[in-house]
């Protein structure tokens, strides 16, 4: 099955953003084995939002649209559905009741505009939407399988995962759709390695007449380890990708902490929850990602007790009861106060892990001795404490996540020892 | 002038990375006058990066595509060229000597397959690459202008900005493609009101007569509304557009905090630094966004003086001096919760003013009465103390950076009071 992709929008034909959407859909319909050959996107324009369904109508057999469902004047999906597919738009009642109900459980009155949701193609079905309150739009015919989804991506995330990947499913497993070709993709996340320093580590292992392609993808929390294995079968290719994983992760070890889109307080926490431990966080350059990145996980308030944002001098003496000499003589950003910290907080939580950060996330406040990028992470437990140094960035925003996950780093790193 | 980017590669298609090329170029483009009105990708398969010429071809009078020049066997694009096109492949010894003296310089044998680099479609204008040795392509004919880049993004951009644009600005000002045509792009961004109850307010601004488009585009922090008005006169687009946004402020009023890419704690800051009023943060729900929002501000240290966040009950007690009693009796979350933890941090930290998020995030922890997504936020300074409720979403990410967001709204709105 041959698939097309459609995001609709003139912001993304101005260029001022990226369109998260479709890397999202492509990775669910290839993961389903679904063969998607073009991605279109276009603006806000009837005509030729219909001429792109027309194009791609021509020449995929499924179709995923993603944007112009809302209830304003510039969503305009639905008028193009009408041009393209020829079939009028349909009120339906309860469709309205459905949108009512939720702008009544948020306490808002329903504004007019949005009775326009309710009205759907003639023949369509309207795929609900758990997040929002444009519904979704399945049509098919002897051509095609069409779907149109809300641009929103919690709701056209939601709604392409719950309500249409299974009608695909089953269609794909109907069989009647000609030979099969399956694309295998494993992510393998690493953390505190460079990408050159991994492309060195597992060069050896990439073969160029094996089907194995591997791709690295570097980012503020570090370097994913794509995986890709193209097969016709199945079964051989998840054999193959499971050797190759086996192997990375013999030379990479604790560099890898998690697969897929499991993030490291994901990971963490579940450490944290089988080893029965707790933890405070005190934060200085990082400012709350840490506790931030911490309490993301449902559940957390299990294991995290409290966090402390010592901005101040004042607040670190205070609360953490560093002595004003001591900051004074080794400075805020030091190994010193940042083991301090993270005793400290540890001490005022009663908790069994503490951790800190302070440094220079910049752009102001460098000297030569202790340059922007400069961060010390603390780390306190029942028999020890210590501070690790980094030189991030100039960048404030890069140097703080990058402190962020380091921080979280050294905790899992402690757990899994 | 429209345009079509057409952008050339497997991994666009297998949805694991964001295209960050396409919206460079269609900002370029769009910046220039041109309207890019389609953008499509395409992996690598002659046939199918022929038929994306093609269709490009009969709609558009500029394309840009973006890679598969490299010398590798699955960059194809110049095969697919040939086929659009038709023209062959010529070989160009001055190329094939720029690129070996590309590789001298880098101390490094060239590869054989870089000779293939060398080819070049018959009539067609090589494009230098300062980053690279792969040539760009330009061909023109009589019913369009099309360049082909490499897919690396630096090498792109160079080419783009020093080899295609002033090709394009020379032809625009040439009037030989008619009048010159001006876009002129303003982002207001508003928060605390939603996409629908916006369009009501502004809807009769919109003249279907007039060039002025207005588009919203919500995210969890608010509704950006963006003005794009098109003209053959860049004086008169600026004067329009100005208007407009007047008229537009005058009904919006304090709900726009900022434009462009302005963000709300950029903005608060400006405030609380032109009021010399510091802040200090306690947060439940948001488990540190607020204070990390705050300090992604460079300079926040001026204003922010600290933050606690008090997951657990007995840190709320301890740290903000809530009686457990009052917590048992009213619920963590809760409004008098919220008002005593803003009260308890502006008295702990001394600052001017006091803020605080408790709240339900989920997906765990909802019941009838409170359910997921009700967050109060506190806020307390001098002469009064308050809380706000809110009831948010599913989504426990969502609804965190929400309730981060009206928390830090709440302080501007009283600022500008």
């Amino acid at each position: 099955m041959r698939a097309e992709i459609i995001t609709i929008g003139d912001e993304l034909l101005y260029g001022q953003m990226e369109d998260s959407n479709s890397p999202f859909v492509a990775e669910k319909l290839t993961g389903l084995g679904l063969n998607v050959i073009f991605k279109t996107s276009v603006g806000d324009d009837i005509t030729r939002i219909a001429e792109a369904l027309e194009t791609a109508r021509s020449r995929v057999d499924v179709i995923i649209a993603t944007g112009g469902l809302g209830p304003t004047s510039d969503d305009l999906t639905k008028k193009a559905i009408v041009k393209t597919f020829k079939r009028n738009l349909v009120f339906h009642p309860e469709i309205l009741k459905n949108i009512e109900e939720s702008f009544q459980k948020r306490g808002i009155p329903m504004p007019g505009v949005n009775q326009n949701q309710a009205l759907i193609p003639q023949g369509a079905k309207a795929l609900s939407n758990q997040w929002g309150v444009a519904p979704g739009i399945s049509i098919e015919d002897e051509k095609i399988l069409f779907f149109a989804l809300p641009g929103v991506p919690v709701e056209m995330k939601w709604m392409l995962e719950n309500e249409i990947l299974p009608i695909l499913k089953s269609k794909m497993t109907a069989g009647n759709t000609g030979a099969e070709h399956f694309i295998l993709h494993r992510k393998l996340r690493t953390t505190g390695i460079s990408e050159s320093a991994l492309f060195e580590k597992i060069e050896k292992l990439i073969d160029p007449k094996e089907e194995l392609k591997i791709a690295f993808l570097p980012s503020y929390w570090g370097v994913d380890i794509r995986l890709t294995m193209e097969s016709e079968e199945q079964a051989q290719a998840q054999a193959k990708i499971d050797i190759y994983e086996d192997k990375i992760r013999e030379i990479l070890d604790s560099f890898i902490y998690g697969t897929e889109e499991q993030t490291l307080e994901e990971v963490l926490g579940k450490l944290l929850v089988e080893r029965k431990k707790t933890i405070a966080v005190a934060e200085s350059c990082t400012g709350g990602l840490i506790s931030a990145r911490i309490t993301n996980v449902s559940g957390s308030s299990q294991y995290f007790e409290r966090g402390v944002i010592t901005y101040s001098n004042a607040a670190k003496s205070e609360l953490l009861k560093i002595p004003g000499e001591v900051i004074e003589k080794h400075g805020a950003v030091s190994d010193v106060v940042a083991v301090l910290m993270a005793e400290g907080v540890r001490k005022l939580a009663g908790t069994d892990l503490g951790l800190s950060a302070t440094g220079i996330a910049g752009p102001a406040g460098g000297t030569p001795q202790k340059p922007v990028g400069l961060v010390y992470i603390g780390f306190a437990h029942e028999n020890d404490s210590y501070a690790e140094r980094f030189i991030f960035g100039q960048d404030r925003r890069s140097n703080r996540q990058r402190a962020a996950q380091a921080a979280l780093n050294i905790v899992r790193l402690f757990l899994i020892k």
